[in-house]
């Protein structure tokens, strides 16, 4: 049986799709036949050979939502029920060893040095069809309908679905660190579509006003952050930081924001974000992906003056896939709107540009064609 | 200058109305016209003499907003801004030392020895006005609105906010002791005013699915809290204890309940609760609020062996009462029409009536006549 | 290649001392010569027919330390060390799926429904010899030297170690669930093996002061108690319930206890630590590990009105195995005064005899006759 | 009645003794006969004008320890207990207004923008005697005795005591701050009092490891170091940073410091400390109490990529001062070896001086002559 790949075998390369044969499977794999396969800011970046961990050739695509095609032997997912062909999965995205101390004593697996990654450490999701390891934690979303989301699986638009295994997933993460409390107001800068699953999960857990600074290209991205709840948007060129500062101060009576999540991914935005901070708060960073360099940060002033909280954020585990996973099916946000841009397989390339040129909020391929 | 007041003289007599002077006010005390006060379920336990703090003759009502009638020097609100006549507040009900071991060092107001409540340890709300005491946290509404909220304090209805002083921040306590994840499936006994509560700051706070089991006398609060979000209610007359786990189980792949919020007030509901709850869940009991006697609990089945928390809940504090005003003012749940019922101060006997037979979800006395 | 095992084939009845063929090891297996085999209490149980999961024939004991025999293949401990034949070893008696939602989404793996327990679930380590399945998490005891511990793994005695592999991971996250601050007052009810580990952790996590409970028969645990730091230890016979709880009201200025352990394994005791919980603490119950039936609880005066927690503890994971390891190598506290019995394989019955009667505080096997 | 003070009337002047009228004390308040009032390294600050709070003139000193000598009516303490003459008695030295948001939605009393500090804000310890504030929470020492600490309030050491109610409490505070769990390898840079005090607060909560970094001016508080516990001390003159990262990799296998305590007070050390931290740990810095400028920080290598958390730290409140306390008395550190230097009222100067050139580890004045 064969599938069709696009493979990255060189930087700033056309990706080449290629027609392979599918490997025989072993004991507790399984074959998925993917519907959708998602682009992420950070397949343009490993594209242009900006992340350190990028080994050609590499098939691209760590956001993954399929139908099972075949298995070897019996595979449950976290519900302990067995798979079977024909069932839609999404499942997490690293494969963790279980086995070393970020896994088992600090029960961290996003930081397990033995973590391999679909689409980043091994062949990813940019083809037709991947090949999942026996140790990869399956959701089947046959056990997530009920009366509170899609009445059976047909009603799941794996294109929206896909973005809750990365972007949604990290999002989860990035809010689990954060201590918010209801009543609190967040401030997102950066709302491409990881800073969209942070506004979601921030306000989903409780945050009663949200503001969000973008760019002028950022501009149909800070409607959509409008209609998910935020009580106020800036456009970083059209305003100053003096003005932003003035605007969180007055929605805040002179306090601050008890939470900042900067996912610009750029460093540009740091002091702002730290400086908006309110005494006691957190500012926190899940955009920064790859090597920044430096930035200045006055210790006394905004972070041991203020008791303020700086959290590092890395990637997501099982965990937050299930919650991303929920928060999409809730129907809650209107995160269908992410998705603004759907290619097949062989569009790679118009893929990567359209989210490379911020064009596109989130582009999804759909190997299968629908 | 007189104020009229309705005050308990003897338990399950009538409340006599009376005028009275307005002693003159102390350095830093406010006096409030009261706007709206709230009859809780409680002042039913009260006037029937079940609550073991009730010394006669007292004026009964912890849940008060009013607007700033008089003031003796200035006093702030929670964000430092002067308060001035006019000014629609709320404020925290308890008045506590700050000095106490459970103040000063646990950081456990609610849990002060000292801790001094408008309407049961001291005069309350069941009158035309009510001098608050320099030591009473204070949230002035004007800081409260926003491009969030309500555009003025006009917009305000203060009969529907009254119940974020008392209902609304115990919900707000219940709440911040569990540690609810995105995702969670809550179970919530008792949709009284309290439950309804708890119910709205659980979805809040990121539970995706929640099952409400109630009477048939609670059929209104059944419904409502399907308006609030509840994907599933259950009748008790009109299901088993067995039907509503194998509910539960189907809802959440076998799991259970990750938190169980049991707010009956009565012990009936107990067992059933305590097993709904997931292996690693909580269940919590904010609703108990006079002696209930005795349960009989198994302790390796129901707790032991699943690693279950059972956490008991004692009223709130000011951080919960804000929480509850931000979660009023956001629209988000419709929690007007928990005011089934409005009465004049004259008509208290009817307002404790109405909430004594749970005609009403809540009844507010409108001391004003608004 | 053979070893010599005792197998429970009976329950009430001499276990069978055998000799048995080792299975050829699977691909990551590693075979262990035993050094050292805890008898715990559960093992008693077992033996008696009383635990409902124990399905005969079975070879007891799940707490083991021994050194590496063979391996069949590369085999890593939790630090990403190679082990090799020789390596002194210990390991999480648990082996979880990984896979399920408790595992994989609640990061809870010692409730996790496939855990498979050595000596419990499967064949233990009343043996010579046990194979350890290749997804066992290892902490190879070289890796646990250094400047703060012993200089070489012959400085360690597998007898002392070997109880942190059950009462002293469950004691770790007995204390992982409790809210210790530094400056509280503990109780702890039932100075037992599991009793005097969580004195241990409760005063290595920052408790002040300890006060012990036990009976005349745990006259010698009580000695070892006021050796591990309690100011206090009480003789339930020789003291009344009242007697002892003003003791600790003495002690905490009216308070009562911050958080109350109760290790005693039976439900008599439940209500005289609930009541010595001071409000806002925490009463937990690690010892109870079979069933025990029911226990009366004053839900109002002893829960809600007091803001109590009740904390059930299940078991342990690797977190808690390898924080019971650096705690008996630490050296804080005379844990090797725990090890009062030794006893080669074949008296394993006198073993589980002294165990039985409380004669000894801990006995253990030495399989290799050291 | 009059009393002597040392009076900053000149930032890096000579300070002023002065005889004073003692003002009639108002409700509450109560006067204090100073037994001993610490020296901090932040007065020597204050004296040299780096501390943007100063306004001159003022009565230095925020550390403070002595006896009842006066009171204007009954005052208690956190446990309720009536404050009698000749009670010895200590104090939080910040009183807060509760009433605002910080104190009273947040219960950060540390942050309250209405903080007093005695000796910083308002007049201090460098005296024969102070008044407290009504809003004092005040600790009676005899409250504190019992069966785990001294017999009777004279075999407490005022010196000893007196650094708990700063250093002590800032150490408690940055610890609370921390998720040390046991078996946690600590490192801690610059050994101070502040830092010798995290160190055991550290080791309290149960690491098991610690490592020290000095300079050689420290190398008296290096040996300290060793007997509180450190498994290891290095001198940065004598070392390089890449031989004390790999010490701290040595001893972690790789994984680095759970936890960083950065109590140097310059930002020097900023970048080693951060580079120490293992994924998923802390950094910490309470020890920056002035403005010390800017530190280039590298946002992905070591914040976002290792899930890092940076923790700014403020001052403390009630429960630090109470945690320090207890700390102290419980004897299990040899706290006392950090009072180097006692020098009377008259010899500030001198105290000021062995503060600022190091010589001292802790320098106290013992007004009283003792």
């Amino acid at each position: 049986m064969k599938r069709k790949t696009a493979v990255l075998t060189k930087f700033n390369a056309l990706l080449e799709i290629r027609e392979q044969e599918i490997e025989p499977l072993k004991e507790g794999e399984v074959l998925v036949e993917l519907e959708a396969s998602g682009v992420c800011g950070s397949d343009v970046h490993m594209w242009k050979g900006k992340d350190p961990r990028t080994a050609l050739p590499l098939i691209l695509g760590h956001e993954g939502v399929g139908r099972v095609a075949d298995m070897c032997g019996p595979k449950t997912d976290v519900f302990g029920h067995q798979l079977k062909e024909g069932d839609l999965i999404i499942w997490d995205r690293g494969v963790t060893c279980n086995l070393c101390y970020l896994c088992a004593v600090r029960k961290e697996p996003s930081l397990c040095p033995n973590r391999q990654v679909y689409g980043i450490v091994r062949d990813g999701c940019y083809a037709t069809h991947l090949t999942l390891l026996a140790e990869t934690k399956v959701i089947r979303m046959e056990n997530m309908l009920g009366e509170s989301g899609p009445a059976s699986t047909d009603r799941i638009d794996p294109a929206i679905l896909v973005a809750a295994s990365c972007s949604g997933a990290t999002a989860a993460h990035t809010v689990e660190l954060l201590p918010i409390q209801p009543g609190d107001l967040v401030v997102l800068q950066g709302p491409g579509p990881l800073g969209l699953f942070c506004l979601a999960f921030a306000l989903a857990k409780g945050a009663s006003q949200a503001v969000v600074i973008g760019t002028r290209a950022d501009a149909k991205r800070l409607e959509l952050a409008k209609e998910f709840g935020a009580v106020h948007t800036s456009v970083v060129e059209d305003s100053s930081v003096k003005a932003r500062r003035e605007e969180v101060m007055e929605l805040t009576n002179g306090i601050g924001a008890n939470v900042v999540i900067d996912c610009t991914g750029t460093p540009a935005s740091f002091n702002e974000g730290l400086r908006l901070t309110a005494p006691g708060g957190t500012y926190s960073l899940p955009g920064i992906a790859t090597p920044v360099g430096e930035v200045p940060m006055r210790l006394y002033e905004d972070v041991a003056r203020k008791n303020v909280r700086i959290q590092g954020v890395w990637v997501s585990d099982t965990s937050h896939v299930y919650q991303a996973v929920r928060l999409v099916l809730s129907g809650r946000f209107p995160l269908h709107k992410l998705v603004t841009h759907r290619f097949p397989l062989e569009k790679v390339m118009d893929a990567l540009k359209v989210v490379d040129s911020k064009k596109a909020i989130k582009a999804v391929l759909v190997p299968g064609g629908k």
